[in-house]
């Protein structure tokens, strides 16, 4: 494909490794690890790979050349800015341990291991994606690993290639699913180590170990600069209320960073609406008030943060989703019904509490809520339209304020979803450090003999440099959930804490945000400017050292 | 308000001005003009401003210090990257000329000067905006200056605070207006110059004597960064189609500029939609053989780009849009009908023709063709979602030749709408350049003694510092077009030529786009970087430029 400028420029960037990675590195051992819960199931579920020591890479004053070593890598799940750079990584890692390594890549996600589907990564391919977005040098996919039948089926392709370790860059899930991995080929013998590294733009794979997970600080880079280009708009025109709905259903931290980074009039927190145990209309008196504040002021316009996953925090709409799921399932006929029929069904046969809470949402979401299904025969969350949903309600909120005399102005609103527009953004500074880092880190840890870790750089709020690099077994992240109806080990997923650091800022600024218009203009991600512009860390992580 | 890390380092910036106006000016006369066409009924219309000559800027070798002059600005319409420029190069153009100039702003638009609402622009205020996006500075608005009470009541507060001279910045309206008023207060002897300045972020006013309108460079890259890492995205997942409708009713050269930026899969022209006098059907199947086609080679995604004011342009669309306008104008009652009823009433009053193509639209597009309707009782074209109904119908159609067995792939469709996120974007160097350079220029035009004339720079593919400053008689761009009914002297609108350069290079690769993915990822916009990073012009200057 044809290079733009920039891409062409910023090939040659040379990301800054930690000091220790740069030379020979020895691996030292710290004390023996604990699950973060549940340490007796987990330790029994993990006999060969549970309570491993934590890792710390040193300078080696006598370096030797490695073995060579054939590697390969997967890519899991939705893309991260800098999923290439962690490819690039691991590729010169293990090219410097021995020139003779290799690298294949699986293709698609980790069907391609499954399915035998893969490619040879050689110099000349991974020159082209250096310092790129996307997932596309091999693709991504969303099959789970989780099957004994994938691993024996993935460990034929393995030996066939000879392949001795595993790189999966995923999630929480991917990461759970390589530490299974990693514990059945101990188990059996097979000779293949399993690696993990922290991908999401979520943010909500982090936890004491794990300081941040990749592609979160690009992303949210350019959803802040969005949301500052439209807030620089709405002080301009002062006529819209622009709802601006942010990717990541499982957790708030993209909202909660953006929030942080532009300094909107509102922004809603799924984790504090459900600590509250908000209802939705709590959430939409909450922003119609504001509204109204600032139209007593003559201030008509403004801008809303809205998480994807809001609804599904919010634990009366939990709640009757989970009754609606239960009771269209085991009626067959229901869409045979009409429109009229349908509401009037649902509004018949729900618990009295659900049923209200269904009867006052206006008609087009809960008319959703019944139409749009998975094809299991759930309500497809992700499909309602929150922004639109939320702006609807607070306009009619605000025709009863008007009517009680509590409200005198002009609401039209705007609607804006940013998800894709920032996953596959060519990764920031920090994010293309960060990941090259964990690859070549992931390098040393194959060097290093071990299995079921996950690279991991930590102090991260200082310059790439000063990185401490290591690994941390995966187990030590692991406590015990129930999924689809049974306990398992997984890593816990990092909601927003109410009571960090991040959310505390926030919460102490927001009220001056509501009504004294302060917002910021961050602009767009710069590769080549001065390093306040280009090198820093999220306001997440800033202030999340803040509380060490 | 906060500064952002960016923002500061950019206040630094110092706009490159041609040559030419680093120094002092002497205004050269070329030949009288004439206007683009209906010379003699405009030459009626503008007894006192018709036929002045072009004005070119020289280096003056005897300079001298000119006259203090009171100079008002108005930022008139939508917003577009780089209005504060214009305002802080007029600013230090007019304080070059005499240290004791002084500038008015007037507020929120044409709407300002009417009600006398101004601020005085110190330096002070005008070191904060100095390379920002946006026009808070003083706001902006949509109020019409073409009233005689609206002149008279401006000349008002023009008296009151000495203004000698009165910036208008603004589209094709604004600055058809500026010559009204430069005419009519030459006519009454009022002693105040008028001057426009040339802005839109559609591009759409522009011409022989115009090279381009400000924000239209900034706005199409912000577009092409998110229109880049949306194409990353969907080249590494695979999965999805999705359909991008760009800001711009008038014109699509900002979805042409963004296709010759990102090579999407599909662009639709609304121009050669019309040209071709094609249905909503004709573009569908086009769109649909497409994904087709890619579907048969295992590509089940894509990008097709929209303009915003297609739906205007199907001649069809447009027929039946005019005719519904009318019927429900004259029905009063249709508004108490149920749904069913509504859609029986048009579909059995239309002509058969307009009926045929209402009853075609998908239930939930027709149906908003007679919901929402202005305070004039027209349909809001602009609320139509038209990049939901094109992947609607293109869905149908795939269902249809799927029976046919012409298709056998997977559609899943994502929608977007890019305007707001542009538009106050702060402005590359380009359009901080030519910003900055217009306004300065401007205040050489008031030391020049003109009125009527628009701020002009030219021979913008060149480095700025080449660029070539003058003036142009706004009249020389009229021509007399019906608007409300009445025949009015208007600037003609730029809309994309199918015989230029641009588009012809989009129409000679976009069979091999669709079908060979060749996207580029243009990635944001740099202010620090390499110069061909950094200060390249827009692909259609660049074409146009080849023209000549």
């Amino acid at each position: 494909m044809k290079k733009s400028a920039l891409q062409i420029a910023r090939a040659a960037y040379q990301p800054k490794l930690p000091v220790t990675l740069t030379g020979a590195v020895m691996a030292v051992e710290g004390a023996p690890t604990q699950s973060v819960a549940d340490q007796e199931e987990i330790a029994k579920l993990f006999p060969n790979t549970y309570g491993m020591p934590e890792l710390r890479f040193e300078k080696n004053p006598n370096p030797m050349v490695g073995k060579s070593v054939n590697v390969g890598v997967i890519l899991s799940g939705g893309q991260a800015p800098g999923g290439h750079n962690v490819i690039c990584g691991l590729f010169d890692g293990i090219k410097r341990i021995n020139k003779d390594s290799r690298l294949y890549g699986f293709l698609m996600g980790p069907g391609g291991l499954v399915d035998h589907k893969y490619i040879e990564l050689t110099a000349d391919i991974i020159d082209e994606y250096r310092n790129t977005g996307g997932f596309d040098i091999i693709g991504s996919g969303r099959t789970k690993l989780e099957k004994k039948e994938q691993f024996d089926k993935g460990l034929e392709i393995l030996k066939q290639l000879g392949i001795s370790a595993l790189v999966i860059i995923g999630g929480d899930d991917s990461n759970t699913n390589a530490a299974i991995l990693a514990e059945y080929y101990k188990a059996i013998g097979a000779g293949v180590q399993v690696i993990g590294c922290p991908k999401t733009i979520d943010g909500d794979l982090k936890n004491e170990v794990v300081e941040a997970s990749f592609g979160f600080d690009t992303a949210t880079k350019v959803y802040s600069e969005l949301i500052g280009n439209i807030q620089r708009d709405c002080f301009s025109a002062k006529k819209y209320w622009h709802f601006i709905k942010l990717m990541g259903r499982s957790a708030s931290h993209i909202a909660l960073e953006c929030a942080l980074q532009t300094q909107p009039n509102v922004c809603i927190i799924s984790e504090e609406v459900e600590a509250k145990n908000q209802t939705l209309q709590d959430v939409v008196n909450y922003i119609a008030d504001i509204v109204a504040a600032r139209a007593a002021r003559g201030d008509n316009f403004g801008t809303v943060l809205i998480p994807e996953g809001l609804i599904e925090f919010i634990p009366a709409m939990k709640s009757l989703i989970a009754e609606l799921n239960d009771l269209l399932a085991h009626n067959a006929d229901f869409s045979s019904l009409d429109a009229e029929a349908q509401r009037k069904f649902v509004i018949e046969n729900l618990s009295a509490d659900n049923s209200a809470v269904y009867a006052s949402l206006p008609a087009g979401v809960a008319r959703q809520l019944t139409l749009d299904r998975d094809p299991h025969g759930n309500v497809q969350v992700s499909l309602i339209e929150t922004e639109k949903l939320l702006s609807e309600m607070v306009g009619r909120r605000l025709e009863e304020m008007r009517a009680e005399g509590k409200y005198n102005g002009k609401f039209s609103p705007l609607h804006h979803f940013f998800g894709y527009e920032g996953r596959c953004a060519a990764p920031s500074n920090f994010d293309a450090d960060y990941c090259y880092a964990l690859g070549f880190n992931a390098a040393c840890l194959i060097n290093a003999g071990v299995t079921g870790y996950i690279s991991s750089l930590r102090n991260l709020k200082k310059p790439s440099v000063q990185w401490l690099a290591g690994g941390i077994p995966i187990s030590m992240m692991f406590n015990m959930e129930r999924r689809h109806g049974e306990m398992k080990p997984v890593i816990q997923k990092a909601l927003v804490r109410i009571d960090g650091t991040p959310f505390q800022r926030f919460a102490a600024k927001r009220a001056d945000w509501a009504i004294n218009t302060q917002y910021v203009f961050p602009g767009p991600i710069q590769y080549f400017g001065p390093a306040e512009v280009c090198d820093q860390p999220t306001k997440t992580l800033h202030y999340e050292h803040l509380d060490k």
